[in-house]
Formats: structure tokens, sequence, C-alpha cells
């Protein structure tokens, strides 16, 4: 992902240098805490590809755009952590944990809308487009995440189902950050589609492979609970596929390992769940399904014409997710 | 406020036949009820009397203004609900309380991209600004509602912090529809700020007419508990001015009543503090104070040039608002 022209740091320095700056303090402390948290700052850096395949240099107005989508993913990771009740982030407490709920609804709602302050104080081309193909982005994520949250209550969730749960969830965000910076850049709106959906199959790729190093990585590489999706009971691709696909009394077995008011030992219930999602043939369901997003991503990108050494960025991008361990 | 133009209906028929569609249903369906609980709509409104004052007939953008308008009110009522605990809502359970909260917090999300979404929908001139204007007026509702949550831990609150509190939390919003709706009818920037800025001391005025009927009017006539801001020991322009008013003694005495420790019997409480706000001179002041900022939107509407009807139209708004028992 490294390029001559961004790294990470191209972006943490910029989300370093633009605070956002308001009163009261404690609500744009919060804000600003969660944006200098960390991460790998993934999206904008592919927002920024996007815009470096066809142009030759960054300016303030994309590096603003790349801030946009970071700070709406940053939105996203507050509200979900209240969702969640999850006390940490990044080793360090989430903003409600920090401070409280209030506040850290309020953290969310005023990044948001400090997403579209910054895009419209670019002066970007196009800038209309951007601003309808973020919106409707925003929209897809929370109907995303509201899926998931009844993913639990629902009696059967079909594999269609899930998939576009997380299409919605995670794969429309890095998709809309390549085709921001495509629009912005001046490709052909057929090229920015192909921007958006290169980055649909690659969104979706990458949660297959956190679903399956959820289940199968050790936990020393991914630094979560070991497991922990079998432990919460969460209907990923790997329990719906399975569900379908073993006999009666296997997965008559997996439903009760997943019935909420059944207690097992832990390390039981792991390997015990592990194994019917091998040998309901899921875990290799799962790799032959990632590998087919990865191979339509790569198939939506060779065409488009672009710099090459960008191109070879983006395919390095695809590559370190396909091999990543955490 | 009734106009040959538009009169509630317009608005309610218009949220009515543009309900909001999408999946999952548990979620729009979420949407869609605080959108259609009702309330007087005044913030729409105030945006149509803004348009009519240049132009002579509504149209479907405007009205999407208007919606989006009324859209952002609603975002905000369901997330402060959930910041106050508020189990009803216009004699209805509240989103959260029909829902659970991680809904709320989505419904309350997926509704301010929905504002975006209408007004970028919109074919009005002067799109970006409104947009722009829009975006700061959010951002400061936020800044609002965390300076009033900030209130009951301060040691002192003083009377210019409360009624920046006021402004950003309650005023900046009207003030908003208002100069949305002029500049989308093509006034001038000077014009349009004028409309802001009558909307600002409306808005301020109102507010106060909130406190005072909370503390002075008769249960029956403002559907809410009597005193209810005393009993929840609200620092209002009322408590601070008495505070600084008030000799030694008394002014230790409200202190006491006010804090949250201490429990007094309800009647006794609510019947001792309005004695001290007379006793202090703080409710003449809170009158006066009110008297002015209705006097100061006279003077910012008057020299404006618009349609007369109009104009009368919104002296008939403040007025009501004048003489509003409830």
């Amino acid at each position: 992902m490294e390029n001559r022209l961004i790294n990470s740091d191209t972006i943490e320095n910029y989300i370093l240098s633009n605070p956002f700056i308001g009163k009261p303090e404690n609500l744009y402390n919060s804000m600003n805490y969660i944006m200098q948290l960390g991460g790998k700052r993934m999206r904008p850096q592919l927002l920024l590809l996007a815009y470096l395949a066809k142009e030759n240099s960054l300016n303030d107005d994309v590096l603003k755009l790349a801030l946009a989508i970071e700070t709406f993913h940053n939105f996203s990771l507050v509200h979900d952590d209240i969702m969640d009740n999850a006390p940490m982030r990044r080793g360090k407490k989430t903003v409600h944990e920090e401070w409280n709920i209030p506040t850290a609804i309020l953290s969310g709602d005023n990044l948001l809308t400090k997403c579209y302050e910054l895009i419209l104080n670019t002066g970007v081309s196009h800038k209309e487009l951007i601003l309808k193909e973020f919106t409707s982005m925003a929209s897809l994520v929370s109907d995303g995440q509201q899926m998931d949250m009844n993913m639990p209550v629902k009696e059967m969730v079909t594999e269609e189902e899930y998939l576009k749960m997380i299409e919605f969830k995670t794969a429309v965000l890095p998709a809309c950050a390549l085709k921001m910076g495509a629009i912005a850049a001046g490709f052909e709106n057929h090229e920015c589609q192909a921007f958006y959906n290169f980055g649909v199959s690659l969104g979706l790729a990458f949660q297959l492979q956190d679903d399956y190093l959820d289940a199968f990585g050790a936990a020393e590489m991914i630094g979560k609970q070991e497991g922990g999706d079998i432990l919460e009971n969460k209907k990923t691709i790997l329990y719906i596929h399975a569900l379908k696909n073993l006999n009666e009394d296997l997965s008559k077995e997996l439903k009760e390992l997943f019935e909420a008011n059944q207690t097992f030992n832990n390390s039981y219930k792991i390997d015990r769940v592990r194994d019917l999602f091998i040998e309901s043939g899921s875990k290799d369901y799962l790799l032959k399904l990632k590998a087919q997003y990865e191979q339509d991503a790569l198939n939506i990108l060779n065409p488009i014409n672009m710099l090459p050494d960008i191109k070879e960025s983006l395919f390095n991008f695809l590559g370190s997710l396909q091999n990543r361990k955490s």
C-alpha cells in the first residue's frame, strides 16, 4: 500500500494538523480523541490512491476529502461502540467510557456534520456528485448496522442477507472512498463506478477474511479473543453455511451451541464449533468465496486506465489483505 | 401563522406523502414514526414563509428543504430523548422506548443523512450555500446540546453562557430554516442574514417563554409537570439571575434548594423557588429580556422588503409566541 506519493503518515499527519476546533471543550476533545487513536487509515489511503491514479500529486482539497472519509469511519466507530457496549478500542477506552453515552452520541453526530463541512470546504470539481455519493453511502452504513443488529433475533438468516449486511456495513465505505477520489480526479462515470465496485469486492473479501481469522486465526495474531464471534453466537457466513450443509443431527447441535441461554465451557464450544465449520465444508466455502471476491476485484481494476504505479499499489493493497494474519 | 399559501397541513401532508423508504423495516419504521408524531411544524413553516416572502408559490424543491429542516429537528429529538432518558414524546413512546437505544441512535443518524439527501435532490439555486448553512447549524446544535448537558456539573453558569447555550441548542435551527428559505428565494446576502438574525431573536424569545411557562405557567396549560425545570434543578436564566441578585442568605437558600442530593417536598420546593424568582426580580428580568428579543426580531424584520402578507404572517407568528400559554 505504501507508495512514492502517500503512506500512512500522509493521513496521520494531516489528521494531527487539522484537529476539530470548537466549544464546548469536552465535546471537541472527544471528537479529536477518537480521530487520533490511530488505525491503518485504509479508507482515506484508498481515496488518495484513486485520485493519484489520474493526478500527479495531492493537494489540500483531496486531503480534505480523505479526512472526511476517515472522519465518517470514526463517527461510525463511536456510535457502534455505544451499541456494542464496547469498553475498549485500540487499547484505549472508547469515547462513551472515557466520557459518557450522551457525549459519545453528540461526538458522533458532530463528526458526521464535520464530514460535510470538510467536503463543502473543498474546491474539488463535481462536488455535488461527491456529496451525493457520500450521503448515499452514509445512509447504507446505518442500514447495514441495523441489519447486523437484527441478525441475533432473526430465526433464519440467509447467506444472501449476510452478504448484503456486510456489503452495507463494511464494504460501501471503502468503495465510496475510492469513488470519491476517482470523481475528484476526473475519471469518467463508468470508471468511477468501477472503482466503487472494486471497493465493494475488496471490502467483502476483507470482512470474510475477518470472519475467517476470528474463527481460525491464532489468538496472538488477531489481537482479539480467539473465537470471539463463536462465543458471541454471531451468525457469520460460517455459521449460516454450516447450518445448511450439516446433517440434521449436527445442524441441531450447532444451533444448540449458538443458543444464547446455553452455557458451555468456552474452549469446548470454540473447538466443537470449529470442527463443525470444517466438517460442513464451511471453512473451505468461506475461503473460496473470499478468493472469488479478490478475483472480482482484480478483474474490475485491471481494465481501468491509470498510472501504472498506482495500479500496482492497489494490487498490493489487495494482496496485503489476502495475506494478512490480523 | 396561517397564510393563504401555507398552513400546518401543507407540511403535515408533505411529510405523510413522503415517508422515508428503505430496509431494514424496523429502522425505517422508527424514522417515519418520529416524523409522523405531529407537532407544530414551526421550523418548516418558517422556511416556507421566508421563501414566499419573495416567491409567489411553493414548489417541490422548497418543500423538500422544509422537510429537511423538519427531519433535522426530529433527528435531534430522537438523540436528545436518549440522552434525557425521556420515556414519552407527544403522548407516545420515544423511539428508544418503542424500539431500543441502538435503533434510536441509528434512526437519528439516518435521519441526519436523509436531510442531506433531501437538500441534494432539489434543484434550488445556491444549493451549496444552503448546504453550508445547514451544516454549520447542525454542528452548532450539537455544541448547544453538549453545553446544556455540561450545565449541571458546572459550579457557576453565567447568563452569557446560558444565552449562548439556548442560542445554539434552540435558536439557530429556526434561524437557519428562515435563511435557507430566503436563499432559495433569491434574497440578497444581507437580507438572508437578516432573516437568520430574526430567527435567532425569535428562537431566544421562544425559549425564554418556555422557561417562563415552566416556572410560572399553570400545569393544565403547559401540558407538562408544573415547575419541571425547578424539580430537575435546571439552571435556567431565572436561577442564574436570582442567584446573583438575591442577598447572601437567600442566594444560599436557593443554591441549597437546587442541590441534587437534597430532598424537599415537591410543592414546597416549587413554591419557595418561585417566591425567590419573584423576590430577586428574576421573573421580571426574564420577561424584559424576552420582550427585548421580540422587539429585536421586529426591528430586524421591518426593513426587509417582502410581500406584505408574508411580513404580516411573520409578525403574527412572533405575536403568537408572545401570547402563547403552552
